[in-house]
């Protein structure tokens, strides 16, 4: 199975890397992580035992997790190289808020295999980004979706 | 908190009753549960501590997987009426499963509060539903859904 070495949630802040889709630092997530691969972003997880929808088949709410994780991260990896950093420089990340999500869900997705989200991104307005994700599994393509996601803002501080 | 007396998952088939989100044999799942309230649907959910998005704010992918959840679940309710039965009868419930999923978040939700998600669920073809959801935490409207679902095809049989 292919590896992400430098994932943005890696760059994230302490304070903002807690989420259960992909915070670093959240024990009981899925701590999903997303990186370059060329121009498009990628995301890679293998579901659980327990991330059923009908046995056998991936549960389509962890398939939207996946794609709203992806598709904030995908749009945080944009927005750094456009600030002119990359993963693993050591850079602070900047950090998405997912404003709306939508996912097609195109055929059953098989369990015991790694799903390969897979990015384009682009922007949108300079706090906006828009990101289509398509799921793989293997080579079937099981789910399409897209992620409007926006700079987080100061109403998530508690 | 009010709850959920008769909810469609508790008819739902042995076998199609291990969904992460929704089924009652899933013991690692979220277990929602979806009842009629008047002629609207109703799911009531606390999330976890873990369900963080940024602390504080509830993960946004699990408001999917809720709505997600709710929109099969209020097509069952929906077909089950249809057909002449009601949760509590005793009778197998139809099985739906997503077609598609929408989620506009408005609001950022707070943690620590019982989120309340309210359908409308109209026919568009006797075996495709859609539902229309709004996701309360309190009095506030904090995201709004969409879910196609579809009468569970054989593609979904091991």
């Amino acid at each position: 199975m292919k590896k992400i070495i430098h994932a943005i949630q890696d760059e994230y802040p302490d304070e903002f890397a807690h989420c259960f889709g992909c915070g670093r630092l959240n024990e009981a997530g899925h701590r999903f992580r997303t990186g370059w691969n060329g121009d498009k972003t990628l995301t890679i997880y293998e579901p659980k035992q327990e991330h059923t929808a009908i046995p056998g088949f991936v549960y389509g709410g962890l398939l939207a997790s996946l794609v709203d994780c992806h598709g904030t991260g995908s749009a945080a990896l944009a927005l750094h190289r456009k600030n002119g950093h990359e993963p693993g420089s050591g850079h602070a990340s900047p950090r998405f808020v997912t404003a709306s999500l939508h996912v097609d869900y195109l055929k059953p997705t098989p369990q015991g295999t790694a799903l390969n989200a897979i990015g384009t991104v682009e922007e949108i307005h300079p706090k906006k980004w828009k990101t289509s994700v398509e799921v793989f599994a293997g080579d079937v393509l099981c789910a399409k979706g897209e992620v409007i996601a926006v700079v987080m803002p100061d109403t998530f501080r508690t």
